[in-house]
């Protein structure tokens, strides 16, 4: 945790201005020194009403206490604020002498990966603002998921029983992405039988040795036992993946992914602005020239 | 219809070539001349086993008299040849004379668009080889669709009675896309309660004026008067299209996309071909080098 206190109102700001960036207005931007230290990056992420919110703010609040934890909540719809971010996720008595803990929603709209555009910056500066773990909330099935992967070191999916979560998280291919597979609400009929399936399913994907096992867990978002449960299973994937070549691979992947969506947003930009004429141009020009302004904006 | 008789093999080559082609590939293939003509594009799209294959089947078989008509059909998996892509589409027998009618089936596994990376450059080569029309067969729900309709005039949207298509397509917002509305299969329960759901639907996007007003049929891919009824809404909405500016603003749409894939796709090539300690310098230094190759590969 670093030793300064938490400036909130800039971390606040900084965030803001990066949510309106454009790929351009990033391309700009002056780089920023490496951040000392790199905050674990957490991913729950899961089907609208599966309870990932309430799960994130009681992990965060068992995993708060003497380190600085931000949660990024990306909201399909616009980002919310004050009491509605906060939500069902933490009664605001339990923010006491937290001082240390985040809270911030993201709006995600029009992005085509249905997260926030700007989201590697946003966890960059994370790093910068000395964070000692990021919780990354994310709604969704499919792309999202895959965006949200590249993003995390340990993937949380969150399932509710008998859902038909399962059959869609197939389809998509998280269950070969996932970590860590929550069964919330599980008390309802039919956990036991989707926890054995979950079981069976994710451990077909990974047989090499080494590999790491996905464990499902049944858990209830309020009950303590759940949450440390889940806290416990992420420190041993955190673990796991160690200091060695496993996060190395894990980073070059955020790096990959990172410079091709910015050269992609980049190029919607530029070709967006120009006029109709210019489509008359043989394609080849067309190129030509469309890379020409992708690189003369930096 | 162009005067010189179909080149089939010439064709099916340059199709294989541009399937297999890298954006790199692209970039560096001669600029063709414009075709003398463009043919018209429409595409089918719906979710697996709506009946797409034996509707764009049928009515081929009623469009091509007198017309070059070309059906290529995405296929997710991989491209199915002889028999296999005939299959439930035209009988064999049905083939008879039918000398410029051309059925190409193509794969699209692992582009993101749930297309082929290529299609554009595929449909521009249609056009050289003088076809009139081309049937655009496409599988899926969201992404593709929206990738097709950027590729085609008049997109058709075929749909089974209580399927749950409905659900699906709102939500993936191609309600708003789709020119026409086929329930295919129509003698089962609910496809009059459909057609009229749907047509409340699509008519609250458009209130504009002069807005196309999408049409919803009530079909049975076998039937000689439902192929009759579609390839008429077909003609009603190329019509309404006519040839100012709809279609102008069409064709700009189309070239937008077309620009913009090209270079997301060479990005992709550019990043996927950088060693790991390339990510290791500055994004600032990152972005200026992979510009500058994706640039040079030209």
């Amino acid at each position: 945790m670093s030793s300064e206190p938490l400036d909130r109102h800039a971390l606040g700001q900084a965030l803001t201005r990066l949510a309106n960036a454009s790929a351009s207005d990033l391309m700009h931007s002056p780089r920023r020194a490496p951040a000392a230290s790199v905050a674990r990056r957490i991913g729950l992420t899961g089907a609208p009403g599966a309870g990932k919110s309430t799960l994130a703010g009681h992990l965060a609040l068992h995993r708060a206490p003497g380190r600085r934890l931000g949660i990024l909540a990306i909201d399909p719809s616009s980002p919310r604020s004050g009491g509605a971010i906060l939500g069902d996720r933490i009664r605001m008595d339990e923010l006491q002498g937290m001082s240390e803990l985040y809270i911030r929603s993201i709006g995600s709209r029009s992005t085509s990966d249905g997260l926030s555009d700007n989201l590697p910056e946003m966890l960059d500066l994370m790093d910068a603002f000395g964070f000692d773990e990021v919780l990354l909330e994310t709604v969704g099935v499919g792309q999202v998921e895959y965006a949200a992967r590249v993003q995390v070191d340990t993937l949380v999916l969150v399932l509710l029983p008998e859902s038909g979560d399962v059959v869609q998280a197939m389809k998509a291919g998280i269950m070969e992405m996932a970590d860590i597979f929550v069964i919330n609400k599980a008390d309802l009929p039919g956990a036991q039988k989707m926890a054995t399936d979950i079981q069976r399913i994710a451990s077909l994907a990974r047989h090499e040795e080494g590999a790491w096992r996905p464990s499902v867990l049944l858990a209830s978002s309020s009950k303590p036992a759940s949450i440390a449960a889940l806290s416990d299973e992420i420190e041993r994937h955190q673990a796991w993946l160690g200091l060695g070549e496993r996060r190395t691979v894990l980073l070059q992947q955020r790096a990959r992914y990172r410079l091709r969506r910015l050269i992609e947003r980049r190029a919607a930009e530029v070709v967006a602005g120009q006029d109709p004429s210019f489509f008359e141009a043989p394609m080849a020009e067309q190129l030509d020239l469309a890379l020409r302004q992708i690189s003369q904006t930096r």
